[in-house]
């Protein structure tokens, strides 16, 4: 059923990419649903909504955060999947459970929303992005190690760049959790600074 | 309206595969919806945070049936669509029947959230993915059936075998239902080691 | 902007095409979010769970007709867009309008699971698909009618009898609107008999 | 990673168009769960449901609002997109940015239906269309700057007429947050007229 050869694989291909592009643009469209608006009885919706729309600050956060990392992991898995004209078992389960996390990424994002400025949702809200990380690493590791699954053998320093930054980005994610027993904040500082450190270092070197 | 052969046909197939790929990853990413954020007053967060995120464990194991269970239905349509290049009325009725299964497994998910200890909701979910898998037995073997609908007739023996696997796999989930009536846990047990039968067995197969 | 004419027209009425089986595959699946799991206290779910689930029958008929409405809408929208090879502004803001009938039905249909039994609840959910099959009938009216935007012209016949059963469908929802003031129960069976006989007259003309 | 020139080019676009319509699509369709079915208590619902019904016109007004809104970004993104054939960094953080304020146009049809009658809430969805639009201008702007991205170059005059087009929406719409401080009314009447003037403006140019 599953055959890494023949003519319709290509499209074999685009049927699992376009169901994960699916899957990604639901999750980022849902995150939305997490912030609600207050609820003012009619007489005071003047004075109080602007203090009220404020206070959702964290809710804007996590938005921004979760919105911010399904596109990165959208930008990755395109890359990772441009290369590859057929599948086999190993990595459909992979970009399955690729996709679970990417799904589940609303649950995380609604605890940061609602107790972001306590250790445990911070914790698993880095867990949760290091995962869907590590296992685009895998799928990126495993089509690399099976030419038959690619268009053309890819270049071995290429492999070992994109294997390194899939595995430091996880690390530096886990690094936040062993920050966030000291402080949340700092925690989830280090996220902004990799994002932009990833935006640098991607960006020169495809200059 | 609905020309089996012609120029168009296999673009009249691939909407339906598309509307289909619609449904599935919508279907198993509003499944996140059902895990709730609890509701815990600000100055007892750090204390019962984590025993109300365990207490969800219900939840999370019904996000992760059905999200597998949904992708086993996913990867059997693709098989069976692979060879599919035209359509009637027949298979285009079964098929919506069939996403109106799969539609409709995120209220199952959630009664399992809610009430997974008790008998009845156990054996609603065995029945919905029953039926499902059913309907995709019927697609199945109508497409077998109709060499106009297919790019070339399948072989006999392929057939059979996937008729016969697409009989014991609601024939295991009926079981279930009777075995629900002794113990939920048996029953929910049984789903597990029969994904992972399928699995080897699937395996060994394509090797 | 808009060019009815051209290499890319093909690709454009593609994208048409995709947007609105999203539309279609999303408004199907959000159905089930008006299933809602019962509230029932622990201690009486065995005995309460069977009959608070068998009284969410309107909720269930709901999805049925809902689905079932919208798996025709995207039938008749599939066949009208085959032959369709371009698209002008009045198509296009047809095709929206249509759209927003399409991505609205949720509320009607939860509106009849919770009142179902009342007349305004039936004769809104009545005209929302009657408006809706009016729109569809205005699309193939207008691309019927324009050459230009069809791959060749149509048959005369073919065209007149679209446009006839693309009347008589809403004319049969504006009428089950009538009965309501008489009797619910009548209106909602009207749907179902005009469902039955349509798919027979389908049939036979396309045997 | 991101080659701008190549075979596969024409596809990676596609991926991008494909997201942006799974978001475009889903945003679309959640506006509906904006419009809450009244709870009233059965034996009133006859004399109750009607006004009822009426009193939720401000949120049937943001539905209409928003479904006219992001269908008009998907027409101009549509329009934008089509002579794209490769794209780079830049456009596809645009791109982001531009799906990640599509995503959020729930947020502020929610409030409006809640407090349309107030100055903030009309300020806060005026903006965000006006943000919405001028990414759309961004992303337009970057790529004709930047013909290696483009099937051919564009017309100069084309670019200038949708740059000051581009431009013009938004600043009516920061022009409506100014009226929406003397009259909240008068605000949103602004967005009509300008719905109408753009739609007159446009069908004359491309007659």
């Amino acid at each position: 059923m599953l055959r890494p050869r023949g003519s319709a694989t290509r499209k074999d291909r685009d049927r699992i990419v376009n169901l994960s592009d699916g899957v990604f643009a639901i999750a980022i469209t849902l995150l939305v649903l997490d912030i609600r608006v207050p609820d003012i009885p009619e007489s005071m919706v003047a004075s109080r909504l602007p203090s009220a729309l404020l206070s959702l600050w964290p809710n804007y956060l996590g938005y921004f955060l979760s919105f911010v990392g399904i596109s990165a992991f959208w930008t990755i898995h395109h890359s990772i999947f441009r290369p590859i004209r057929a599948y086999d078992r190993v990595l459909l389960y992979f970009n399955f459970l690729f996709l679970m996390v990417v799904a589940f990424v609303p649950f995380p994002t609604s605890l940061l929303g609602e107790y972001g400025d306590h250790q445990l949702p911070v914790a698993i809200y880095a867990a949760t992005l290091a995962v869907g990380r590590l296992l685009l690493t895998a799928i990126s590791w495993h089509s690399a190690r099976n030419d038959r699954l690619l268009d053309e053998p890819q270049d071995p320093a290429t492999v070992r760049y994109f294997l390194m930054r899939g595995l430091t980005i996880p690390a530096i994610f886990l690094l936040s959790i062993v920050l966030s027993f000291f402080s949340v904040t700092v925690a989830i500082w280090t996220w902004f600074v990799m994002l932009v450190v990833d935006a640098v270092v991607t960006r020169r070197r495809f200059r």
